[in-house]
């Protein structure tokens, strides 16, 4: 029995890449191709048909015109189909010459924000009520190779309140940049601050997002997380998250983001009125120079 | 040299795929599971950038926004892309017994609407002032099989003016429905109207696909086409486009919609004081009981 791909015009492929003209820059040709390649193989392999191409149009409209400045429902579509966790482990793939490997990278996600504040060690990013636990987050910061602590490395973090929401997500009114912020390492590579212990929440289910789960029958949960950027000039900068250990989501995160060293142990706090819990962190960053395997 | 494939985490994939719940439907998880294997695999193989991943990401969610009841972008793509004359190729594949077949489809496009009205044969389908030059377009609508005429198929004919224009695409102001008809045919299989002889036209280059075509270094022309959707409950339905011979854009027709057998000479047309132009085409229909091998 012949394959699909034998049964429909052996051209048709070839003859939507050749005609891309000669001023494509050779990067977009060699993307484009292979996306055209793909998605032409993916039709015929299932034998897509005219309901479902539409079906896949309307989705597509939906995904933009649910997008706005505060929600990027496409990028969300990315990681529910782990787009965006390969995309990172793509980018970031690195292992030193005796073989170490620095902090996992994983997915930013689509709450970042560029405008974090720098606050002070030792300060809080806690500037709104909440039913959460406080916990006072500190670690060193190092470099792969020489094990030494980098100094003024920015530590920028990023989590949900109590109630799963971002500030500028939540109904409930957080005010702007809370549960944000970035500090400077100190000379011994230092970093300390209050935070809280992560909750988990579900990812927004109204839009396409949603349909998608529901088709593929999966859970919306993300297991509870504390995002971090650190970065110096001198180093590949880390966006990753940290998972408590405690959290039902770890097996089945709905964005395939969760690594094996990213997942930590929150202990008990004493003599800290200000803190219940304890958590360190120490973060590892491969120097940029460095004569490391870098992607390879 | 290993291949980009193996660089990273075999396993990401499946376990993506595996992710996907017992309650999702089996062609839905055909379907899906084809569709992640391919998007991971064009990843790897590209080695995806994350500023290429973000530009794919705004690029789809521009394409919803722009989209609208009369303006559907992401259909519009689709076409660039050469996937909706892929669904069509798979959906409409048909030979007969004895390796004859039908009048080729070809893609539907975002100009059909179901509204367009019955007029009689031998009537006009211009109701607007135009710069173009009239057509009397005439001919039999046939069984594959017996080569015996079909009485009271529909021949429902849609076409932009002499602008390039569709009726409820034109800033000029045409009326709703005009160059749109749907006709039956007499006891000898014969239908008749005018029309115009067609214009080539631009696909609006305003918005994504007009970014995508300037990537690809592509023109964003169609050959002048005659749409048409000719059906008859006993028989497959045929969505297709006629071509003037004339026409540049034949050899690099914008959406890959251009087949062989869909290219047709206009005659000058004589004493007939409502053409300048005659354009005959028989329309040859698979019956849908048919003993044919559909879609081998």
């Amino acid at each position: 029995m012949p394959s699909p791909q034998d049964r429909f015009d052996p051209n048709f492929t070839s003859n939507v890449i050749n005609a891309i003209g000669p001023a494509c820059p050779p990067r977009a040709r060699f993307v484009l191709s292979a996306m055209l390649k793909h998605i032409h193989d993916f039709a015929r392999e299932v034998e897509l048909t005219n309901d479902e191409w539409m079906a896949g149009v309307a989705f597509v409209n939906a995904c933009g015109q649910m997008s706005n400045e505060k929600r990027n429902e496409t990028h969300r579509i990315c990681d529910v189909i782990g787009l965006e966790s390969l995309v990172d482990e793509i980018a970031n793939k690195h292992i030193s010459e005796t073989g170490e490997t620095p902090t996992s990278s994983t997915i930013l996600g689509p709450f970042w924000s560029p405008r974090a504040p720098f606050r002070e060690n030792g300060g809080s990013i806690i500037d709104c009520p909440h039913n959460g636990h406080v916990a006072l987050m500190h670690g060193r910061v190092i470099d792969l190779d020489t094990k030494k602590p980098i100094a003024n490395a920015i530590v920028d973090i990023w989590q949900a309140s109590s109630n799963g929401k971002y500030d500028f997500q939540d109904p409930e009114g957080q005010t702007d940049m809370n549960l944000r912020g970035k500090f400077r390492t100190n000379e011994k590579g230092e970093y300390h601050y209050y935070c809280l212990k992560p909750t988990a929440y579900s990812l927004p289910t109204d839009g396409p997002a949603g349909v998608l789960l529901r088709l593929f029958d999966r859970s919306p949960w993300r297991p509870a997380h504390i995002h971090l950027m650190v970065s110096h000039p001198d180093y590949k900068p880390v966006v990753t998250q940290l998972y408590p250990d405690d959290d039902p989501h770890l097996v089945d995160d709905s964005v395939f983001a969760v690594k094996d060293d990213l997942v930590v142990s929150f202990k008990p706090r004493e003599n800290d009125p200000k803190a219940e819990l304890d958590l360190e962190y120490n973060v590892t960053l491969a120097p940029k120079d460095a004569s490391a395997k870098s992607q390879l």
